[in-house]
């Protein structure tokens, strides 16, 4: 026998931004193999299912993708509905690339359940449109984290070329963010904000400038956050941000 | 009395694509006012609201938005739960700017419900990721459309500095698409695919090369589209591709 795969997203945190499909494919799991980032209602879903924690969030890339590739290729085998959960969508910065790759060579059937990405999540906490008529016509995601990758690194060019740019897995660098993007013309006062833990209750949001983007990294508690570059941004940066949690800097904490 | 409007996310089109909350938020509207495409399913889940179509697919845009912001900040005076439901997610390409600033200068509270933008399910369709190890590390989603908006034209740039793009309400003008992108340097060669009502049961696939991106645009029928671009797209283009309906060009086509 041959089951099915469902590489599903589960969306940016907030259990009830996972789609209706994902809940009922779900609903209708033998096991699910899923990151570390999952929300536990999320996963409750899944209430007939054997639940694996496969989460790598931080690093030991290649022996953990493949031991992951096969795992699902195991479980189809054994199981008919097989899900493969990922927080945010999963064909964006998932590495859905690998798994299905992997799945297409061994004549595993799948499907795809879109999520919602974080970044639309972020622009939600914000309550600031990505792209806006006049202002902002392009809207890149891009993540600056090279250090499993041997591609060269085009993401400061499409972020400098784009209008809006939202940055996942960027908050640690912040240095090395900030100072590549200087280098590319970026104005050192081009707005900027963190969102961490979007939709979540425990999200936090920052704005200031690019100048600023390190000291605004440094509040940053270790959950997961977006940086968001654009002009789109100017009414956080003058503190106007109706989701600020926080004074957005110094300046406009004094303004207010 | 003020109510709450909530800008909400309607999804790509298949109506199980709706997020959980939005769900929600329907079930609790008193009055919605909705795009034409969003889908009758959706629809329903608002029982005992009011449904204004305020749809303007083709243009006539100043009037139409100035409407529209107007009739809600006027319904959140007469009612408790006013829905403003959107295709896709409500800050991209939603033009949720202009209604966010009347909401806010008229001190109308207001909540986002993020969704999955329709380039997440044009990923799903095609099965291929966005991204990817070595490939592709940044993804752009824009629109050339510029017959309402006096902002430079930034989108070929911004696409050209991508690894991948998804262009928005494209298809249209694809020969101008295909020009201004060759003229930025892309090869004709570059992988693009067109996806048609992505998420819908009626979705269509086709898949060539920029130089073929008009003759595929031919194709489409009158349903929204995406036109992805990028390399992640070269197993599409040898007609590998999981999803693809139709023959993807004359030459893969003739290798089958």
């Amino acid at each position: 026998m041959t089951g099915t795969v469902y590489l599903v997203g589960a969306g940016p945190g907030a259990p009830d931004l996972l789609t209706l499909r994902a809940a009922r494919v779900l609903g209708q799991a033998d096991i699910v193999f899923h990151d570390a980032l999952v929300h536990e209602e999320t996963l409750a879903l899944a209430a007939r299912a054997q639940k694996v924690l496969v989460g790598k969030r931080c690093g030991l890339y290649s022996t953990a993708q493949r031991f992951i590739n096969k795992r699902l290729v195991d479980a189809a085998r054994s199981y008919k509905v097989v899900v493969r959960l990922k927080g945010g969508d999963p064909m964006l910065f998932g590495r859905a690339h690998e798994e299905l790759a992997c799945l297409l060579a061994n004549r595993i059937p799948f499907e795809i359940v879109p999520g919602v990405t974080a970044a639309l999540a972020a622009s939600a906490d914000l309550g600031l449109s990505l792209t806006r008529r006049g202002i902002a016509r392009s809207v890149v995601f891009a993540t600056p984290r090279a250090a499993e990758d041997a591609a060269p690194s085009g993401w400061a060019s499409a972020v400098a070329a784009a209008d809006t740019a939202v940055l996942y897995m960027a908050v640690r660098d912040s240095e090395q963010v900030m100072q590549e993007l200087l280098r590319r013309g970026l104005s050192p006062r081009k707005p900027v904000a963190i969102v961490e833990n979007a939709s979540s209750r425990e999200r936090k949001l920052w704005a200031g400038t690019l100048a600023e983007l390190p000291e605004l990294a440094a509040r940053c508690g270790s959950g997961p956050a977006l940086v968001v570059i654009g002009e789109v941004l100017a009414a956080a940066r003058e503190g106007l941000l109706p989701g600020l949690a926080e004074p957005a800097t110094p300046q406009a904490a004094r303004r207010r």
